[in-house]
């Protein structure tokens, strides 16, 4: 049964998915949008990583297989969310781009709104954050763990090939980068 | 960050986890309540099995391990929708009532309604529902097949502990029995 997409006077739901490598900045931004909407009574989640998504894949390792595997069922939960009015921020670090690409191709065939983001910020900005640690709870609780999380050394990172909207984060402050997207969601009729 | 729970004028959230022998009926009566609530603009989703739930539980068996594993990812995805103000209906066959019971707490730990539905359809029923073949197309396509599907011979049925309301659901149709949940819903202000 197709199920209607407006409810009562809420926005649409959708999902932003948003790829980088491992401390690019991915989670900060998506916490900060949070901060941002949840003042505005908007439904909204992040799918990150962290102890409280354990069932979902707490059975899978870094391998590739597993790291594909581990971004499909989050696609699919973010597609269920959001199909269901809920704006569904999604921190991640594709192994692949054709990972993400179906992960969109599940939100078009239930007409589920859709943005990839790539968050830009370039390698030696985020080794240079590892190295130094963790640079703000939202990477700790987010995209340093779990099957969303470093990309293994023989599994490069692989950047969309289109992306919706490109932030370059290691230029700006997480609230100056959340401000972009929620530009972008503005534009689209979604926020 | 804790979300607020009411928003626009929707219902809040719920979850209702409708657990049953194999051909019990519990898919039947999920579907028959979106039937009843969706042209009410109540969000809801039933969170069965079928094709396009394959990316959360492809890989998991029949063993009991696997079942559990299962039980526990959909219970997941069930309370991010339900938090998020969605009813999420479940039916499942959980292996041991203590599955149901995790997902139970991980609710009560984000203050997310859980209700636990025992559809009591005695097991000579369910065989003889079995042998003629699914007997609906809700069976069909919901706890027929997937994790959530048949208890392994070696890994009995255990009915809930305590559930909040049984359905005889051998003794009438689909739609009185939708209406029996429905009214548990009404009376807990979920509906």
């Amino acid at each position: 049964m197709r199920h209607p997409t407006a409810y009562c006077t809420c926005w649409p739901g959708a999902t932003v998915w948003l790829t980088g490598l491992p401390s690019s900045g991915t989670s900060a931004i998506a916490e900060e949008l949070v901060r941002r909407l949840v003042p505005e009574r908007r439904r909204v989640e992040v799918l990150g990583g962290g102890e409280n998504r354990a069932p979902l894949t707490a059975d899978l390792g870094s391998g590739r297989e597993d790291r594909i595997a581990g971004v499909r069922r989050i696609g699919l939960v973010a597609e269920t969310l959001a199909r269901n009015g809920i704006l569904a921020l999604v921190p991640v670090i594709a192994p692949q781009a054709d990972a993400g690409t179906a992960v969109r191709r599940r939100h078009e065939r239930s007409g589920t709104p859709f943005l990839e983001v790539h968050v830009t910020t370039p390698a030696e900005v985020c080794t240079e954050r590892e190295v130094k640690g963790p640079y703000t709870r939202g990477q700790a609780t987010g995209n340093l763990t779990g099957p969303t999380g470093p990309t293994g050394a023989d599994d490069p990172y692989e950047p969309p090939h289109t992306p919706d909207l490109a932030i370059p984060a290691h230029r700006q402050r997480p609230e100056e980068s959340a401000a972009l997207l929620l530009g972008l969601l503005k534009e689209r009729g979604l926020a």
